[in-house]
C-alpha cells in the first residue's frame, strides 16, 4: 500500500493506493491561497495525518521542480518556491521511500499503469487544461530526461511567428491550446459566454469537483463555459476547439516523428470535447505523419478520471523501477 | 573485433573495427547503380570477402527498412525492397551476431560512443546532408521507438504551411533544410554557383571523398557550391544557411523540449558551414528554448568524420545493451 499526493493549485488530494491501482480512503482540502511555505506544508500534513500501513509515499507535484530530489516551485502556489517537499516528507516518515514527480508526468504513467496506455511500450500522455503538458514512456520506461522535464509537449513549437508563451519563448503549443488561449482567442472573434453555457458549468463539473467556495467566473471555469458553447454548436467556440486540435495534431505529428509512438492519450478538460477537438486533430495529425511508422499511431482521450494523479503518483513506487530512474 | 559494414547509394564501406573504436583495413566500393537486388548482394559480399577474425557483424544501411529484422528497402537503392539484408548476412557468418540499424542512428550512436556525446545520458545526434536524419538516446541508451524509426527529427514540423516533403508531409525540417531545398530556394533567388565554388567543390571535399567516377555537378555537389559560395560571401548562399540554422533551432528546440537533452551533435556536410549555419541556429534556439533545462542544451558540430558511420554500425554490438534492444 502507497500513501499517494497529489498537490495542486486548487487542491490538495491524497488516497492509499492499493499495489492493483485501487485507490482508497482519498482525501482532499482546498490548497490555501496567498500562504506561505509553512502553512502550505501543515495543510498537507492535515490531509495526510489520518493515513497509516503504508510503505512508501508518491507524490505529484506541479512543476517545475528539482528531480529526483523534490524540491518544487509550482507555478500555482506561489508560497512554495524552492520548497524541499521531498525531504520534508522523508523526514516526516523516516525509512519510507519517498518519490516526488511532476504531476503531469503522474498522470502519464497512471494511464501507461491502468489506463488506454496499458501493454505499449510508446507513449505520450498528454494533459490538455489550463496548461499543456505530459510524460514520455518509451521503451516501457518514464523518460525523464537530464533534469527530469523530458515531456514537455507543451512546448513543442507549432506556430513559429505565433503568440508569446509562459515559458518565455513563443509559438508553443500551449500558447495556443491551453484553454484560457482558446477563450482569448475566442473573445477576440467577438464569443461571450452563452447563458446555457453559463448554467451548464454551474450545475455541471466544476461543481462536482468540490472545489470550495462559491462559484467563480474564473480561467477554468470560462474554458468550459467555451467547450459546452462548442457542444451547443456556437462557431465561433467550435473554431476555437479546432485551433486547438489542429495545433494538437502537428505536435504529435512531430512527437511521434521523433520518438515513434505506439498511442498517444489526451486528460483534461478539453479532452472531454469529443469529436470537436479529436476531430481536427486526426485531420492534421494525418495530413504531416505520412510515413508508416507514423501512421500507425492512435491518438486516445485518456482512460482515467480524477483519481489519475493520485494513481500515477503512487505508481512511482508501485511500478518498480519502470516510472523511477535517478 | 566486429565488421563493420555501412550501406548507402553511393558507395558501400567495410572495416574491422576494435573493442577501442579503432577502425582498420577500411574499403570502399561504388555501390552499383541501377543494379538489381542480388548484383548488390555480391557487391556486398566482394567487399567484405577479405575479412576474417572478427566475432560479429554491425551494419548500418539507409532507411527505411524492418528493425530488428535488417530487411531494408533504402530509398536511395531502388534495386533493394524489403531485402532481408540481416537475414542474408546471419546465413553468410553462421553462429554470429548480425546487427543492422538505420545509417543515420548509426552515425548518432558513433557520436555518442566515441564523439562529442560521450558521457552525455540524453542526446541527439543529427545529420544535415541530402536528407536531414538522426538518433535519439535518452537514459544512456539508444530509443528505438516502436519499430526502430525513434530519431526522425527530420521530419519535425518547423513551417505548418511550408513545402512539400519526401515523406508525403509538408513543412518539415528536411523539407527546409536538406541540401537540395537549400539549393532550389537559393537558385530561385537568383543564386547560380560562382566558378570559385566550383573549382573549391572540385578540389576539395568531393573528390577527397573517393566517390568513383568523374566530377558531377549533382544534387550533392551543388549542395557543397552553395556552402562554399555562402562561405565566399555570397549574400544568397548565406540567406540559405540561415534559412536552414533557423529551421534547425526550431526543431531542436522542440526536441529538447519532449526530451530534455543534454546534448545535440549535427553531422554531414551542411555542419561544416560554421557559423553560418550554427549563428542562426542559436538565435533561433534561444529564442524558443527559455525554460531553464532547455537553456542547457548545447549544440555542436560532431566530431567524428567520415568513418563515424562504420564505428556506429560496430558499436551497435561493441556498446553492449546501450545501443541494441530488441
Amino acid at each position: 500500500m502507497i500513501l499517494a499526493i497529489d498537490v495542486g493549485g486548487t487542491k490538495m488530494a491524497a488516497a492509499l493506493v492499493a499495489p492493483d491501482g485501487a485507490v482508497r480512503r482519498t482525501r482532499r482540502l482546498a490548497t490555501p491561497q496567498d500562504a506561505d511555505a509553512e502553512t502550505l506544508w501543515k495543510t498537507l500534513l492535515t490531509l495526510i495525518e489520518p493515513y497509516d500501513g503504508f510503505g512508501g509515499v508518491g507524490v505529484g507535484c506541479g512543476g517545475p521542480m528539482a528531480w529526483p530530489s523534490g524540491e518544487v516551485s509550482p507555478l500555482n502556489i506561489p508560497g512554495w518556491r524552492g520548497f524541499p517537499l521531498g525531504e520534508r516528507l522523508a523526514a516526516r516518515f523516516p525509512g519510507k521511500p519517498v518519490r516526488v514527480h511532476n504531476d503531469a508526468i503522474c498522470l502519464a504513467v497512471a494511464e501507461h499503469w491502468k489506463g488506454h496506455g496499458r501493454g505499449r511500450a510508446n507513449m505520450l500522455g498528454m494533459v490538455v487544461s489550463t496548461g499543456v503538458g505530459g510524460g514520455l514512456i518509451l521503451g516501457d520506461r518514464l523518460v525523464n530526461g537530464g533534469t527530469g522535464n523530458a515531456g514537455h509537449i507543451g512546448h513543442v513549437i507549432v506556430e513559429p511567428g505565433g503568440p508569446p508563451c509562459g515559458c518565455g519563448g513563443h509559438g508553443c503549443l500551449e500558447a495556443v491550446a491551453r484553454g484560457p488561449a482558446l477563450v482569448a482567442w475566442a473573445q477576440g472573434q467577438g464569443w461571450t459566454p452563452s447563458r446555457e453555457g453559463r448554467l451548464w458549468v454551474q450545475d455541471g463539473s466544476h461543481t462536482q469537483e468540490g472545489a470550495a467556495g462559491p462559484y467563480r467566473e474564473d480561467r477554468e471555469t470560462t474554458g468550459q463555459m467555451l467547450a459546452a458553447d462548442a457542444r451547443r454548436g456556437d462557431p465561433i467556440a467550435r473554431a476555437a476547439l479546432a485551433r486547438a486540435g489542429d495545433a494538437l495534431g502537428l505536435a504529435i505529428a512531430s512527437a511521434t516523428h521523433l520518438c515513434d509512438l505506439d498511442v498517444v492519450t489526451i486528460g483534461g478538460g478539453l479532452a472531454q470535447s469529443g469529436a470537436l477537438l479529436f476531430g481536427p486533430l486526426e485531420r492534421t495529425l494525418r495530413e504531416h505523419a505520412r510515413m508508416d511508422f507514423a501512421r500507425r499511431l492512435s491518438v486516445v482521450p485518456a482512460l482515467l478520471g480524477q483519481d489519475a494523479g493520485l494513481v500515477g503518483a503512487a505508481a512511482l513506487l508501485l511500478g518498480g523501477d519502470r516510472y523511477w530512474a535517478s
